[in-house]
């Protein structure tokens, strides 16, 4: 993690052609056009595959780097055209294969049905630092992406690849906080998603390590770059708001020991290239163990969770037109229009026994086509082999809890030995297992539908 | 490169369940058998992908790794048998392909095509160390495969596998000396291929800093095991000898300062699971700059190689029935059947004249069907850009070197600047740049052969 | 340097009874007076001096540091009053001496006059992390000294050890750049003492490895608390103006490799404890030898020093009453009352004219009684073996910049293998090793002075 | 612990001019005798003791090592006579201090006092590298002090500056196992005292993690040489023979999880030069620390001790002559000249009864002029507040074990909470804890003596 002086001092060393190369190429940046870059990728695919090689994908990804949107995307689009596999030679091995399905065969004919993009990507890696360049240029391909719907075989070209250079016994756990460097740290600050770090002091009060932990997954090949980052609070109970663990002033705590609970609070992908690649599973069973063995005390493993775009379910389940709900709950509901109703105790109150039944009913009962629920984030941790343990009143009072989540946040609750059982029915039954008291709200939630339609 | 205690410590925490299923599984040793195994296996291939698949992916290698050698041979040939792919799923996709090359039929095609032992190995990698067992695992499978034709197309599936993870943009280089810990320095001995270590004392001799270097290629994933090491002695000239190299009392230099010529006179690739993923060129080259760094007044990079095979080629060129040779230089010859000559030094005199023409000739001329010296040092070295140096006479006089290489040695210079150059008059004319006076040495060999009937 | 999350989690679990003494004193604090802490003192000395001190010595700096400055001031005096030496002991030993002066009779009486606080100190020493505490004790203790006359002989105390444990063979240097960690940056935006870190951002450019090194001496036994450092910037030429250097935006150069000069612009001492105790010269030179190796093209190794206390010298110099200069002078110089005088630029021609040659003067001239150079930076560098090589017109044009210095600046320059013989001349003859501009500045200078009455 | 490639690469650069100054060195080699050093030592004391004084001491310390045995022994003559301090100063001090004993007149005194060469050996260490050349220095000196008895008060003023330097503070607790440096565990091999390592391979058992630990000291300005180390191993139930320890083929357990009892088997201090300076409690309790928190489940912290001169003791104690024992005693006793007697079984049954009553004698009663045991490694642990714990018959049957300690071994508990309070009685009473088997067997000792003579 922490790339000493003396790491750095060397590595400049090995990297030296590299920037005599960047020199180089700052003369005549602006020269390149997306055909440079094409014939570059073809020369790579024809080099020895060896030692000339790594100057050439040195040579490609600097073009890369220095065109523009739209040569980017002419270069993409050459990707497709250009670099796919020739109809002729899958036919012909495909007929040999028809006459005998032999492994010799079927080899032949995956050789020649892999995309030479998946070769050229390849070498391309070749290069010095090429690995974190490659996910760059996947993010640029997925901006770009929407716009063309023929990218997306291209896009299965790098997930192919991505997929086994990350993979998971690839990746290294790293512990973050204040001693690590500030390369690493600032990454943390801009990559943070779910709860934003206003700055450095912000920032230091999220790994104190009083009562805070941070962990990252890094892959060896791109250095100071987080893929994916989880921040916890030591906490005593379980939290139900988030607010006292945002604020700077408070403690739970006084000495990590002293905890009981670790909430999970944010959980921040931080590559947009490696969407599709995921780690998060990972990351939070393999975060349990660390702590467990650092703080035997700890009892509870639990996330404290937004429960985004239940509000906008919220709002067309309780629309008049819809005739959902019973006239009782949708009058109630109505006053979430009313934008300081959390503010008016008796108001809010009021709210709370139909809203939390309701995000219940919303957790358990509203599934997509494969019969997983419809919140992607229950969907994570419900699949992860989860529990849902609470559904918090008031627990993110922040302009956008309050608009996204209503003000909702929730507990997962990760309870080791069951991690196994729990992904079991859910995978196989769509089961989830909860807790009696989630039960019981979603049993209230149920009253709240009209002739009790709903499914 | 020094996993220190506390890595270990840390590695230990993350290894615990590692550890209790290796108990579990050792209660049950010699009870598993192939169709575990591949049982194993399939589950794997139908969980969902994370999660649950580590666990699975680490008892599918426990029980791997518990199988005596019928029962891994009886594995992989079912990993060619039931864990190839579907063809009818290949047909469907070719048909769709074949009415329209798009690239996303082309895709599925790919998909569809990719044996599923592929998938089966990437899963078993989730694993805590997994890379290294899967290498371990194509040890094993190249041993078996001698015997199996049919396997030849399971070992693609490891290469493409394997090229992919071992990419040179994952692989470290790390230099070994004194200061290295022990558990890399044992392998170090171990894996010497060249010129033998004696134990550690020799080994000391080996990395002492005042005359030696020595660098290997690692994978992150693989801990403590060298990929590949080279050994490099500081030394005064280009040398032309290995045994005072060898020696325990022999200092060419008091200091590195003082050397002009770093000389690599072993090469060793440590893992028999790599073969065919090669490492050499990417390692020669980076130690040359690193040398370059470390001590600017090194002015030649060379090596000091063996000539393996020259002494079969040169008793199948003088045997009398060959015809080949003039009379003279075939009844010179035949003094090498006398045990003795290399300490007769009129013998030897008169043998040198003959030999080193000989190997000139031998280097220069005698090619493989792709026009590459049927020498494979020789191939190695000019293959990566290097120029053939001199050939030195009584350069190797142990048992081996002079079985091998009538006690030849062989310099390969590596000149920085023109190795590109190098590399593409041999690539595409299969010119070999040597120096004049192995030119010269050739032209003295031509005249060896009878009615220069040679090429 | 980057002391790792494990090496973190290491110390953390050597600490546990440190934290547990944390938590048990916590609920005492306030208890404490100072007569508990010199029991505790006088309890560690009657120890054993081994394991049960480490106990006893963590107890006291506990006490000490729940202590307010009166119980404070009343430790240091009992310090002084009961932790002195016994005079019987010393007579008894003094007339053993005289009588025989023995090396024997020399270490008792040496060993009877040593000041018990000494073995105290030493003793406090045995509890984790107490090195530090010790220096931040005599922070306090500085503090609180300067109204008590009769505390000096205690600071003796304090500087022999502290010379001991901070000797130059134990401080480790240590780059600090961006991947350096939070812990240890933060120290350096608080301890800069030259020109103020305004923050992250600002710290970020200070550290921009394009063109910015920065070293520090640590301790091993401190961890993260640097004890000096020094900021270098990389430069085409020698600079002569410090706002181009703190401005964000402006790079002399693309690449350290393009750079000629290295400037030392801010050197600060950290430990305000470890007054006295100089390790600047020491880091001066092993950065130059640091520089020197990473940045062979470097020629010039230069200082961009302050001249502070030189505006107050120079209204010494031309008050009126002084009668000290020529009229001309004295009635340019009477512009610099004249709060925009460095915006009108004929203005600013003339006192250049006037100023400089004056400078040039006082730092040649102006000696305190030991013969050294009045101004304490000159001291330093010239002390160090540097030569004076320029005098900076608006070399900081910031508030304290004028305030000081008149808006100059002076570059010291470190030729390393002038040095030693700046060094002699410098320390035996009081010779300042100077440019001809300067001594041509000098002369000029001397010319400004009435009747030259000037030595 | 590990110093990396690189830490030694950055080593190296900033020892390039220790390096050059050894070459200059070479030459003259031999052409120093003692008055060069001697001179060498004034210049170095006479310089300004700062950036100079760095050469300086470099080239005294390259001087001292050039000497021979002689010339070192003139060396310290003069140190002892030349570099003592100035009889007058010390007088008129003593006078003005005696006049009025002021904190600043015994500052003063001191100052005086304090023996110059003191200050030497503090300057010699402003040299890289001089705190390990100090040490071996001292090793040098008490060679050669046992011939002059004069010279014992140089040696208080080594033992003055090394108790500051190897203050307990600045020492660094390290773990070594087989992934440690080849250039420490060398050193492991050869300092080892107590139960030789055989070579290589042995160590490779004797540090086998899987019921193994060792740790050692080492200081931060010495790098990899050990200061003193201890060797664990990992048992069930509390071990009483060292031969299967030490065996290669003998696992108690199967990991270390499985152990309840940690047996400190060997201790070693690796510098003579650092005698008198003590370390090992600290280590043992630091160790017992560690192993607490890495494996919980440790119940027994012991050590399996040797008993020396307990032979010796046994047959002065049972000499005829001396009427001590009990003539039944006497007679079996009288077997131990039977070199065979521990494969006799009915004698060695006989022999038992005896000899462990006794030896509990031994180490409850036998006391020096202190009151404290007359076996050294009963006063080191029970000084540590150990208890004696158990006396194990047959517990070392080598040679060595025999003939030493009468083949005996004992086990010293170390209970951490009863630490203090253990160590509380044995300081204040002299009393020793021990187990009730002990005390039984001492009761049985008792009968043993003569009309109960014994004190």
């Amino acid at each position: 993690m922490n790339m000493s002086f003396l790491q750095e001092l060397f590595s400049s060393i090995t990297q030296r052609d590299a920037l005599q190369r960047k020199f180089g190429n700052k003369n005549k940046k602006g020269s390149y056009d997306h055909r440079d870059l094409e014939a570059a990728c073809h020369e790579l695919l024809h080099s020895d595959g060896e030692a000339a090689s790594i100057v050439l994908a040195s040579r490609a990804l600097d073009i890369y780097q220095s065109l523009g949107d739209d040569d980017k995307r002419a270069f993409f689009d050459a990707l497709a055209k250009n670099f796919s596999a020739d109809p002729d030679k899958i036919d012909r091995a495909y007929r040999v294969y028809k006459s005998d399905r032999s492994n010799k065969h079927l080899a032949d004919l995956f050789e020649v049905t892999e995309p030479l993009r998946q070769e050229v990507l390849r070498r391309l890696n070749l290069a010095q630092g090429a690995t974190y360049e490659l996910v760059r240029m996947r993010q640029d391909f997925l901006a770009l992406m929407k716009e063309h719907k023929d990218f997306e075989s291209i896009n299965a070209d790098f997930v192919h690849l991505f997929a086994s250079w990350f993979n998971r016994g690839f990746l290294v756990l790293k512990r973050i906080d204040w001693t690590t460097p500030a390369s690493i740290l600032e990454k943390i600050i801009r990559y943070e998603a779910v709860h934003k770090i206003q700055g450095w002091d912000d920032l230091r009060r999220r790994l104190d390590n009083r009562d805070r932990r941070c962990f990252g997954f890094f892959h060896p090949a791109i250095g100071d770059e987080p893929l994916i980052f989880v921040e916890v609070a030591l906490t005593k109970g379980i939290p139900d708001r988030i607010q006292p663990i945002l604020a700077h002033d408070h403690y739970d705590i006084d000495a990590p020991q002293l905890a009981d609970s670790a909430a999970f609070f944010g959980i921040s992908n931080c590559q947009v290239g490696l969407r599709g690649i995921s780690f998060g599973n990972f990351l939070i069973k393999q975060v349990v163990q660390e702590l467990k063995y650092e703080l035997p005390n700890l009892k509870n493993f639990v996330t404290l969770s937004p429960l985004p775009m239940f509000r906008s379910w919220l709002e067309k389940t309780y629309h008049p037109d819809s005739g959902l709900l019973t006239p009782e709950a949708q009058s109630i509901l109505a006053h979430l229009d009313n934008p300081n109703w959390a503010s008016n105790e008796e108001l809010a109150n009021r709210l709370n026994e139909v809203i939390r039944p309701l995000a219940a009913r919303y957790l358990l009962k509203e599934r997509n086509g494969n019969n997983q629920p419809i919140n992607p984030v229950a969907r994570f941790h419900l699949g992860n082999g989860a529990e849902l343990h609470r559904i918090n009143w008031l627990g993110d009072v922040s302009t956008n809890g309050m608009k996204q989540s209503a003000g909702l946040m929730v507990n997962y609750l990760y309870v080791l030995e069951n991690i196994e059982r729990n992904n079991e029915k859910y995978t196989e039954n769509g089961e989830i297992v909860c807790s009696p008291s989630v039960r019981e709200l979603s049993k209230l939630g149920r009253k709240l539908f009209q002739g009790e339609l709903e499914k």
